[in-house]
């Protein structure tokens, strides 16, 4: 760690486990949300990285997360499985969903998960990897607390509501896609407004539903992101469209809140816990009969992507996962970066805490 | 049916199966092609209706689709089913592949069919719908003929690669996603050259890779439909994952070929048959053990969107479904207009065939 602000993965992760330590976690879940922020932080989505620890010791401080919670296995049917969270913190949950949508899919070749009564679970890349580790294709998805317009409205409805996809590859990295449903994630909103900024069109509109250009005219004034496609123009409505497939596969399948209700993890003022629900699917290739290995197939299909010919012929043509890859080896060998701000609110905790700042 | 080119559902229906039982079809292949078409052109969908028969047909002709062909299991794993069209039509197989699934979920909850060697099926929401009707939540999707550009690539590569949602409703009518993963369908693009205007930039690129608004500069010049998203500052490179999601869910996990080996319905000079794959994914939400009854929470989520304040009060917010529901009301009531050209084609088409023609 040096004083620009660069830190290495392993200081990162100690950091995490020892604040939520101080905040009275058990050291196998602070350990399992430092496994997944930190990994967010190496692969380069800053924004789902140890950024969101002050607003979780928040919640716990508030008694909206509930340190005391385990994952229980609430109801299982064959190859289907709801896992309640218990108001516990979103990582060690969605870990053990994985887990037994994975064991669900050795049984039966296919495993679904839905986990109810959870909390911010970080990237849902993150989840969809873990199965491709273990040779399965995954979708992991999750809702969260509204901020995107469905098209025609003026109001935030949905959560920018991710899905994560992972096929996994032989030799190669293989797929990893992890979106969120709506134009642009939060985080590069509020980048534009921390350096002053316009954004295009269709990214946000003002809480009269008008869109507009200045990101401090949206989503801060009250305004809402759009749906992937930004306008109806351009197909805006699927974006809204898989917006509303996440919530439904997630929320409604869990018997959750939706909309509005789903707990603002950044609100100031929260009124309970945030009642966020995810979903896993894992899909074994195994089971297919295939002639040529899955992994194989996906590596060739990934180098032929890769090989396209690319309209500028400096930025190649990409998997999705890649620029996270390229990412993660990058800042496995030269530490990852924070911002100033962060590290700033990170060492206020710390010290809040007892503990020892990050910055030295 | 009446000079306007109106055609009654069931005159439509007629005139599909005689079509195919003078090409060769047994009468239960050719009424399967018949409810998906005319469906889709009862829903507004009318680039996948009637007017894909003469394409059919001209494939039959050339030999490329087998009508002797019926779908098999070629292998099944617990809730995980390979089925082989044998090349024989989409739709048939397609029907019988959810079927099986349907049978895979009430089973196990969950049941996954992949279906390879087969050919357009026609609108992926058709068999979402199907699961959804027996009270499932279903996704379906295909690969399809190399059209769409990869972010950053200057060539087709991936096709449209529809991805369709359903969940079922109660006293509603759910929610019934049915979405190419471009910005826009092949059919946008072919009305705004018929009807001589300009396209937003983000659509199409000209064979060379740029952006363009001359429709006729894009797909029919020998360039590519973009992903949606349209441009990489609109996130398209999460519309080209969502395609390559539906290229490995179908092609890659049926061992069928990729990219622009997938055979092209339209082209005049097809290599071989189309080695088109699906995926049909059927849950059932019974074993969720919820306290509502889930149809129930689909109908409360639908009806507040569609409460939702609207920015302009005379569009007012849909759920994904509702514009070709609509369609459906009011073309069972007055007629399917079938477009002057669509309706010369399949006249020329019946009249080879020695039947009555389908405008008089």
């Amino acid at each position: 760690m040096n004083t620009q602000g660069f830190v290495h993965e392993v200081d990162l992760s100690r950091f995490v486990t020892d604040v939520l330590g101080a905040a009275g976690a058990r050291s196998e879940d602070a350990a399992s949300v430092a496994r997944v922020l930190v990994d967010a932080d190496l692969r380069g989505v800053d924004t789902h990285g140890v950024a969101r620890l002050p607003a979780y010791v928040r919640l716990v401080d508030r008694g909206f997360i509930d340190l005391e919670a385990r994952p229980t296995v609430r109801t299982r049917s064959a190859a289907v499985m709801v896992v309640d969270a218990g108001n516990g913190l979103g990582q060690p949950a969605s870990e053990f969903s994985v887990e037994q949508a994975c064991i669900l899919a050795e049984e039966f070749g296919i495993g679904w998960v839905t986990t109810r009564r959870s909390n911010h679970f970080g990237c849902a890349g993150y989840y969809s990897r873990l199965a491709a580790d273990r040779g399965f294709v995954a979708l992991a998805g999750t809702n969260s607390a509204a901020v995107v317009a469905p098209t025609r409205a003026t109001r935030r409805f949905l959560g920018t509501n991710p899905l994560a996809f992972s096929a996994p590859g032989g030799s190669g990295t293989g797929v990893n896609l992890d979106m969120s449903t709506s134009a642009v994630s939060s985080g590069k909103l509020e980048r534009a407004i921390r350096e002053g900024y316009s954004v295009p069109t269709g990214w946000t509109i003002t809480p009269e539903g008008e869109a507009t250009t200045d990101p401090s005219g949206g989503v801060p004034a009250g305004g809402a992101l759009l749906p992937l496609g930004g306008t109806e123009q351009h197909s805006s409505y699927k974006g809204y469209g898989l917006g509303l497939l996440v919530e439904i596969m997630s929320g409604t399948l869990a018997g959750g809140p939706f909309g509005p209700d789903v707990g603002p993890l950044t609100s100031s003022a929260p009124k309970g816990p945030a009642g966020i629900s995810h979903f896993f699917m894992v899909l074994d290739p195994e089971r297919f009969g295939l002639e040529r290995p899955f992994v194989e197939s996906v590596d060739l299909l990934c180098d032929t992507l890769r090989g396209l010919p690319a309209a500028d012929p400096t930025r190649p043509v990409l998997v999705p996962g890649d620029p996270e890859a390229q990412h993660l080896a990058e800042r496995r060998r030269s530490g990852i970066p924070v911002h100033a701000s962060v590290l700033q609110t990170l060492d206020a905790l710390a010290n809040r805490l007892g503990l020892r700042p990050l910055s030295r």
